[in-house]
């Protein structure tokens, strides 16, 4: 795809927001107690991999023809590895470990589902993106099925697990995590890939700008969250 | 792939059927206790994510050309997935949830064990599927000596943790997944991935009938299976 | 890809090493107590995945074109698998199990992070390998990156958690590990999709040894070493 300086700049400035992002949540982490540094791997991998599919978006590389439709390939490949993990960071903050048994096959299932749910959203939403016939919207409307399981599953049996003391973070990270994921399909179906009304610069604009909030602004509000929950604790 | 009306009617009605399949497991699955739960969410995506293959199909999308042989892409993605969680749902039902420690590093290993020869299976099945020349026939061979290795593991080392509580449930299942499975290999060497001795549209529709009795009857008799067996013990 | 007899040769010994080395592996596994037959599963699956690899390679399916580059694609797929169960087999003789709980996902986190920055670094090299053009070394560089944060981390917060008593055992595999891994990096800059100082005969010949002892050999000595420490303590 032939990128204007524009273009290139905005992805660009995402590369580099991702990558300082991914540095500031590693330099948090460092001052966390050991027992909470799995929050700090989950969302300095999201970081880190939104920096290089911005990196690759941004050097020309990230896409792909399909159908003869120009894909930015790198952002669904981003999606698919970082909504996971996003949703792993939201999911134990609120979900306490527990010792094995029963009880942690229950919650391995309960994670289990999000993440399924979630996958499957990202993927037929990268079919839609594919489709070039009005097609494209029932595979929109799947996609958006899949959201919606994901979002019933961490308002509802995720959140009945939520102990009180840690119910005040998880519900202000779902909070920000619902609405702008939200933004998400609205630009989708606003953008190229949907049904044009936005153009490429400002679609790519808007994308970098609710990207950097989603991955950098939650993982450092969610790394810092816990950090003070464990400093409470002790 | 220009597939016939008839070839579609099959498609859409797999479609249609693995969509209820997975209404009615995840309606079933909301009568079940909370730690039986995860039983539920592995038979409802095996369900969920054929539902989407068997769309994709239908519609057109699922095919991909490589070598000049057009190949059910869907097909092997849905497998490489659905297989997995399908011998999951399996091995829960045998292996009772242990605390963590040796005993659980123990077990996973074993689970490992069967996934990653059955994804091999699945995996070099595919490539059976892509080779053009006799090879095809080596590559089936290598695909069906590691679908040994998973009949070798469910029927030796995983049988031995089943309790005798849960052994009938686990023969029935075991007995069910083995017929069906070896149907498979059966069927893929008489269509047109291997001798074509069977033509597209009977291919289509023996795979159709199995798909749905392996997915959503094996995933029903499972959560069903485990909802009995959980009143029994409470 | 047009292969040399010479060649071929080669990579058929590549292929019969690996499945030896599987077979012999599942062999002495056999011999080992069941709660350490998780070491075998990850050692005996990165033979086997290695096996087929070479199989695809050796009759000339493994390549892929992009961009006008032939790229060993079979080389990428059996490294993006084996290198995280090398890596867990690595942690798992490091790091003793535990009975879930914080201490579980403390050490679950941390070998999220090493697999994390390992899938990276496999990643990231596939497009430097890919890309035509001088950007392929920035993406070399990136990958070094991420193999430096895996060295750090298993140098670092693994090493921590191993016991005196495992301590030999994990150094000399983290040493010979180290020694290998780091031929890797030199040899693609060296070979054909770096600067194409040695050409792809030497290359398939130096990759192949190295594969196999950092498979084969690597898998041997840590089922061994596993079992003898086994019989030590008990």
């Amino acid at each position: 795809m032939e990128l204007t300086s524009t273009q290139e700049t905005i992805l660009w400035a995402g590369t580099i927001g991702m990558a300082l992002g991914a540095i500031i949540i590693a330099a948090i982490g460092f001052r966390l107690p050991k027992a909470e540094r799995h929050h700090v791997t989950a969302s300095f991998f999201v970081c880190a991999i939104a920096a290089v599919a911005y990196y690759a978006m941004a050097t020309g590389l990230g896409t792909i023809t399909v159908n003869g439709n120009e894909i930015f390939f790198a952002r669904y490949a981003d999606w698919v590895l970082t909504t996971p993990l996003l949703l792993l960071g939201l999911i134990t903050v609120g979900i306490a470990a527990v010792a094995g048994g029963e009880a942690g096959r229950e919650r391995a299932g309960l994670i289990g589902f999000v993440i399924g749910a979630d996958i499957l959203m990202i993927v037929t939403g990268f079919v839609a993106a594919l489709d070039n016939d009005d097609d494209k919207y029932v595979w929109y409307a799947i996609s958006c099925v899949f959201f919606l399981l994901v979002l019933w599953a961490v308002y509802g049996p995720v959140k009945e697990y939520v102990s009180s003391a840690m119910k005040p973070l998880y519900v202000r990270l779902l909070t920000i995590l619902t609405v702008l994921w939200l933004i998400y399909p609205v630009l989708w179906l606003l953008g190229t890939e949907g049904t044009g009304t936005l153009d490429l610069t400002g679609e790519i604009a808007v994308f970098a700008v609710i990207d950097v909030i989603a991955k950098v602004g939650f993982g450092i509000l969610l790394v810092t969250g816990v950090g003070k929950a464990a400093k409470h604790v002790a």
